[in-house]
């Protein structure tokens, strides 16, 4: 009987001509989409694919995690030369590994990073013109840092979300900085997870703030009221890139260690 | 009378989608054309825009020098806010000056400075791949770099060129390094000319030395014969990007000192 094997890969993508990561009906431009199509094509199986998370319409990833089962007995190397060969050139795999059977990507994910890019002035280089969100005018970078602090810890995010949701609002944030490199202002958060745009609404709220026409208050009223009209508008999803997301490494590692 | 002005712009570009900086007669799809077909229509004028070179098809511009006369009155503020506007978002032009009269943008140039980027791996960052070129397989950077000082001063490239020309093929290379940083390898030329692909034959040639399908022979044998068969394939137009382009400084801030 054929072994049933947990794959799980590394994905990269440009998120721009797609309608997010998850699968849709009636639509062809998905990131899950095209992965379970080529898989299913390569194993001839329905193959679904367990994302970390969704990402938004036009959100990027640097280090997509997913996973999928499969009796397919390919090697590891084969299954990625051939999602490389049959994927779009905006999506890329850059690892392939055979798992423990009990690895989820979206229930074992512990710590998500995201990285929102903002371009400070009206024209972005136009090599980063599909990553970045240009913002014209001086932001007050000691404003938007202070009020970045309020986000750190556990908080009820109902008001940073656009998506009624039936099963808990509250997320941990372990960490956020904004960091300046010349004229591109980075806003790095680690989370346990994120609500539907939440990480866009956070990053619009503090832009707002350091444009002036918000304060501090505006976060620490959306996050007691839980009142989304309180918090800023939720920034382009172009400028955002999902960087990282971490497991236990050892339910990863634990097949390897067994062989 | 109205004072005939000389305007020297900066342009960044990405190649991608165009099939070079000259203005062809049958293609609306040129740097040059583009940029003209705005000025023209902002200053009701026929405006000639003087490039410091044309750029291949493909290839990109991180810091291309023009210029155009005009009797334009708008300020350099303005024309800089009209020609991003009105430019598709693949061309930015990120500086506007008034220079002196004298002021050639192509017969004044004294350094350009041209990059080719290369990913050493079969599968760049997705974020990257409209701008560098994939190699597979190690590359032996030390006999690249051994290779690459047979370029350095003045030597006739008629070897490294793909189109026959009446004057001159002459041409003084001042400076070539060769930089790694990870898995990326950036390959520096600064000249102060270059002849019809020579940059891209220069780097191919160097990439198959790196391989070790040519030996540094290889160049030394096109350097002397001047035969184009000698030398490697030209790479790829996505990996290289026109960086900079140097002028004397005292001609175009005469005007300014002047005022």
């Amino acid at each position: 009987m054929a072994v049933n094997r947990n794959i799980r890969c590394v994905v990269m993508y440009d998120g721009t001509k797609y309608q997010g990561w998850q699968r849709l009906k009636n639509s062809d431009h998905t990131i899950q989409g095209k992965i379970e199509n080529v898989l299913s094509k390569m194993t001839d199986e329905k193959i679904e694919v367990i994302g970390s998370g969704r990402t938004d319409a036009g959100v990027h990833a640097r280090w997509q995690v997913c996973n999928f089962h499969t009796l397919c007995q390919k090697s590891t190397e084969n299954i990625m030369d051939y999602m490389n060969k049959y994927l779009p050139e905006d999506i890329v795999v850059c690892q392939v590994e055979e798992v423990d059977s009990r690895f989820h990507s979206r229930f074992g994910a512990k710590k998500k990073t995201y990285v929102y890019r903002i371009w400070i002035s009206e024209y972005p280089p136009v090599f980063e013109r599909k990553y970045v969100h240009a913002v014209s005018g001086e932001l007050n970078l000691r404003k938007m840092k202070e009020a970045a602090l309020l986000f750190i810890g556990e908080h009820d995010f109902q008001g940073f979300c656009t998506r009624k949701v039936k099963k808990s609002t509250v997320r941990r944030i372990q960490h956020i900085d904004i960091l300046r490199e010349d004229n591109e202002l980075k806003i790095v958060v680690t989370g346990n997870g994120f609500l539907y745009n939440m990480v866009r609404i956070m990053v619009g709220t503090l832009l707002e703030i350091g444009k002036g026409t918000l304060t501090k208050e505006a976060i620490i009223e959306a996050l007691e009221t839980k009142d989304r009209s309180k918090a800023g508008e939720k920034a382009p999803a172009k400028g955002l890139v999902l960087h990282d997301v971490s497991y236990e490494t050892r339910v990863i590692n634990d097949f390897k260690q067994d062989k």
